[in-house]
């Protein structure tokens, strides 16, 4: 056997670690720190505000101990990426905190630390600096900084009636992926293994963040489904938002996948798609479009927003209120959906 | 039992838990979104560099179930609160990624989020953000960004021949807490409960990083002991570091708790005290130790900084290899010190 090959295979060490990340990552050579130092440090755009989300990835919860490392590495930093991206930032430096039990072997940090830090750098956020502990379950925790302009900043709160609601790219690819693996790897749809592959291909939409802030009164990332995204942009906007199910771009093979109406919708608003949800002003919505479109992205509209509160789910006309499910990390099952 | 109690006794639910951090803590206000959004957003000051670290706390490597939850959460803080400060860099935003077990009560969220908010608000870093998930283990993640001046950004490896070695504080306290803990807790000194109680009353030194990134040529926090602290300079600098054993200011108690001489070199040199040890030119200590004093602090020579490699220790002239211990996270417990 090689001699890297053995050293991949042998157990995490911190400190040679350290020494691998120094000369296997894109990022800190923009630094102003080296790796391993206490922290890292960067320069700041002039004239931006500093943006900064984090999040978690727990195995059991979020991951399977099968799962590619890379891919989990991946989908560890693109959550947080597109949290930074949902308030119009650059996302511009990420961190990461491995927690492995004790003899996890080296090549399963260096695939997952390797794939993190192509996935921030494809976006302009590299792995600048990180922590790895021990612990008895693998966890990855990713923290983005980003850089947005103070105009044009965007929360959830910020819809007022009159407003369309428009979606990035496609509606239930995450529920239709989740809805496949859980299909093909165990013959049944586990609800737990459906989750647990329905956040790895995430695609942070930071393009088409970066065009909306321009344009958007409020806006969000549908982390936990576009149910639960239309209900918090309602609750933080005080306004009420319609999704018109006739407009929604459903994700390729959504149709065919689902067994029924009901089960076409609960992949439809219950998955992670990772899209950007945003409401605009009537009149900047082909601006905003065309603008969305050079970037390479896709903007639809599916809705707007009315005087009134919560989220509704229009159809032919008929309005019944949107079923409130997603992802509630402490809590049940989301209720099916008739 | 009134209502806020009952409540305090539920578990965590993610929500409910947004709703009460957006009513007590300290910074969201300074922030430029509201708390629960998809990210935190803060204002730059001018000329400044953007400085982060991250670390975290693991129940069972770092602390107990019957840890205080206030400890943890103020610890969970202090660790990367030391690491930007010992940039040189003002802290400036805290995160915290709180992961743990479904049915977790409020109450120990409640009061290690706090604690955290509270620890870092005291050194200009209020918690500003962060995320919650479950979990099979607790386990507390905490980031801090800090702005720190590009002309006075301090690493590990700028320590040159003929610098002189000084720490703020004293020398021992972390390895002392943890053996009074460790005696008091079981009757005997485990390991692993020294380990788990040593980090939990950190100190930041803030004020005393700023003062003394005016002059160091390299600084450090001794997070994993002073051992440690003064081989990572070595390393970093490509120089050899001389501890002289009778300059250090040992922490009050230190002499009367150790049953032998190598005993007490084993709490002085492989606790995590969290102080800063930093290579100064020779001719600015005298300022530096009148700056650091009038910042409250206290700044003590312990040493000097040599042509050569690795670390020495040196008692009445006579100079031995610094033992290589302290905290190793995924390695064996540190040699005895003889």
């Amino acid at each position: 056997m090689p001699r890297s090959r053995a050293r991949r295979d042998a157990p995490l060490e911190e400190r040679e670690f350290h020494s691998w990340l120094s000369r296997h990552l894109t990022g800190p050579s923009r630094g102003l720190l080296p790796v391993g130092d206490d922290a890292a440090a960067l320069r700041v755009p002039r004239g931006r505000v500093a943006v900064l989300s984090t999040d978690s990835l727990v195995e059991g919860t979020h991951f399977l101990i099968e799962s590619p490392a890379a891919s989990v590495g991946a989908a560890a930093a693109n959550v947080s990426l597109s949290d930074v991206a949902a308030k119009g930032a650059q996302p511009a430096a990420l961190l990461l905190d491995l927690i492995v039990p004790v003899g996890t072997p080296r090549r399963w940090a260096e695939d997952l630390v390797r794939a993190a830090d192509r996935a921030g750098a494809s976006v302009g956020a590299p792995l600048v600096g990180g922590d790895t502990k021990p612990g008895p379950t693998r966890t990855v925790v990713s923290t983005v900084l980003g850089w947005g302009r103070p105009d044009r900043l965007v929360a959830r709160g910020g819809a007022r009636p009159g407003d369309v609601l428009v979606t990035t790219g496609t509606v239930g690819r995450g529920g239709l992926a989740a809805h496949r693996l859980g299909r093909t790897r165990s013959g049944r749809t586990s609800a737990r293994k459906k989750a647990l592959v329905g956040i790895l291909d995430i695609r942070p939409r930071v393009r088409e963040g970066l065009v909306l802030a321009e344009f958007a009164h409020a806006m969000l990332d549908t982390s936990d489904g576009l149910a639960d995204a239309s209900w918090l942009l309602a609750g933080a906007s005080g306004c009420r938002t319609v999704v018109e199910e006739g407009l929604l771009p459903l994700a390729l093979g959504l149709r065919a996948s689902a067994s029924s109406p009901g089960h076409r919708r609960s992949l439809a608003f219950y998955g992670g798609d990772y899209e950007l949800l945003a409401a605009l002003p009537a009149g900047t919505v082909a601006r905003a479009r065309a603008a969305v479109r050079r970037t390479g992205g896709r903007l639809t509209v599916i809705g707007g927003v009315e005087r009134g509160r919560g989220a509704v789910l229009r159809n032919s006309g008929r309005s019944v209120r949107m079923p409130l499910g997603g992802w509630r990390p402490f809590s049940v099952p989301s209720p099916p959906i008739p």
